[in-house]
């Protein structure tokens, strides 16, 4: 087991939506003891969930959402796992590491345990490379390096601002791909991080996800989903796609591959199927506006950035469905909850 | 050892440059015997390559080259590998591979042997995906698929004009590289294959590299490279960025990754570094040349591509250093000679 001293104990913490699940903790114990943790209890607030000893945590539910957010606790999805944004909100750490409770351990192909918190450290701590594309992967991997023919002008790269990790065993499949094909495990390790290169969208996956906070913190909410909302499953689609174009925009890198989970079951596909229908054909318009979005250079945070793109949505996506006009009003909301809570530093 | 039944046997190439080693041609018997090999001979024209029994192959050497183009042979380089581009031109078939002759087969980490043509086959068969980035990589490999988000609308892909292979042991670095890392070697096998995204350029190594003639064929051009020449090491950086654009705007794919081969022996850096260095200042202008091409819409063919580029490169490349203007002049020398060789279907 690889027992590595975990770096930035005191720059990062892990949020977790409800933990439905106590052996999660257990297992991911000797990785995620030396963090503090964010709870996000998704649903009835009078419920409780048992944290098992010896864990720093905080746990927040929908009482103290509404108490520390008043009316602007609506940007906050409700019986949905996209709630787990709050705790990004509410962190004062640099560093958010989040992951779902269905997530396990995985091992690498020699059979050890996969710290998967230090390797989204090192792709934080390691520059991107978003403008031309190494052919041998991450330049800053050990025994890697630029190839030939990488222009000598980008190898200091940019700042990383988002670490994609991916899933063994059960894949991160749409409700259709499920349904046909529901015996398909992954089983590939890709022994690589890679830079998503400026101006590539991509599918971004809440599941075993890092990001720095100072950088892109306030790009990174998961929108209106579950209780109310016609659509669930899409929180961090939207956050990917939104992260993705404000990166591209302030020069930020992001990274996906290493390190894996293991994503112990698959959700209901006919469940999934009825969350997700209504995304599956507005993606097919969505994807296009992000793909054809266009900053002005008076965007030079992510705030602005943010509050640029919800008039876009509000404008554009409005016309594909009402739902949009509502979430770019929660767009505008949770910025403003956020500047709250987060008070620019003198 | 993978001795799976080759396809496409008569419908593909394998194009060698000078072959300096005999054991070359043994060590890939098992895979390449299938085949019809295209030798293109570097240099003095009265030495004898020997291929071992068993092989069916043409050889050329400068004296064909110069009988079959006449006056046009001046686009083709002379003493050095660059020369391998005129077997694309003369070949007729679909598919090329072409491999350099101190590349030898490569193991994977259960211990066989890789046929490392039966990938670059699979790569060109299957579809290319440039317009969305899939976090599992190549969604047509077994086992794996389209991950959630990925737009329905994308799926289908585009067809594949070019396969990367990459290289185990030797890693391909540039003079500086090698000459600061003499010792470094490429252990990491990434079991991945993806499509390099629309609008993103990469270091087109010419080892271990496959593609469709018929997609693509006319601009794999490997440039004026070796005797006469400022620069060598240069000429599949060209074809690269060439390819790329042209594959972009004619909604081609570019695929990267497996297979491997095993590159046996680094060359020389100090006289690499001589070939190179005015290249290393060159691509910092030649780069974001190609980052910022847009072909007109009437580039409706590869060939009126490669022909609106060449203008270009005179224009804008030609007040670098007048060594494009020749190049310019070269691209267009080459096309005609493309033409004439490969005279238009019926």
């Amino acid at each position: 087991m690889t027992t590595a001293p975990p770096p930035l104990k005191d720059e990062l913490d892990i949020v977790i939506p409800t933990i439905r699940n106590l052996d999660f903790l257990e297992m991911w114990r000797p990785f995620f003891q030396p963090y503090h943790l964010i709870i996000v209890q998704d649903g009835d607030p009078t419920k409780t969930i048992k944290v098992p000893d010896g864990f720093e945590y905080d746990l927040y539910n929908r009482n103290d959402i509404n108490k520390m957010l008043g009316p602007r606790a609506s940007c906050i999805s409700f019986k949905d796992s996209a709630c787990r944004c709050f705790g990004y909100m509410v962190s004062k750490k640099k560093y958010i590491y989040t992951i779902d409770d269905d997530c396990f351990v995985a091992k690498n192909p020699t059979g050890n345990d996969i710290n998967a918190l230090e390797q989204h450290i090192k792709n934080l701590l390691c520059p991107s490379t978003p403008y031309f594309f190494n052919t041998l992967y991450d330049p800053f991997a050990d025994g890697a390096d630029y190839v030939r023919g990488y222009p000598f002008s980008l190898r200091e790269g940019v700042p990383t601002a988002v670490s994609h990790g991916l899933w063994l065993n059960i894949p991160d499949y749409d409700a259709p791909t499920q349904l046909v094909k529901p015996l398909e495990r992954n089983t590939r390790y890709v022994d690589a991080v890679m830079t998503i290169p400026k101006g590539t969208l991509f599918p971004m996956c809440g599941m075993n996800l890092a990001f720095d906070r100072d950088l892109i913190g306030p790009a990174m909410y998961f929108g209106l989903m579950g209780d109310g909302q016609p659509i669930g499953r899409y929180d961090d689609m939207w956050a990917g796609w939104c992260i993705k174009v404000i990166c591209d925009h302030l020069g930020l890198g992001v990274k996906t591959g290493l390190p894996y989970i293991y994503h112990s079951k698959a959700s209901n596909p006919f469940v999934n199927l009825k969350k997700e229908y209504k995304g599956i054909f507005w993606q097919e318009e969505i994807i296009p506006f992000f793909q054809a979005f266009n900053f002005p250079k008076e965007c030079t945070t992510v705030q602005k950035c943010y509050i640029e793109l919800s008039k876009h949505v509000k404008d554009k996506l409005g016309k594909v469905d009402a739902y949009f006009d509502k979430l770019a009003d929660a767009m505008v909301t949770w910025i403003e909850a956020w500047d709250e809570l987060n008070p620019p530093k003198a």
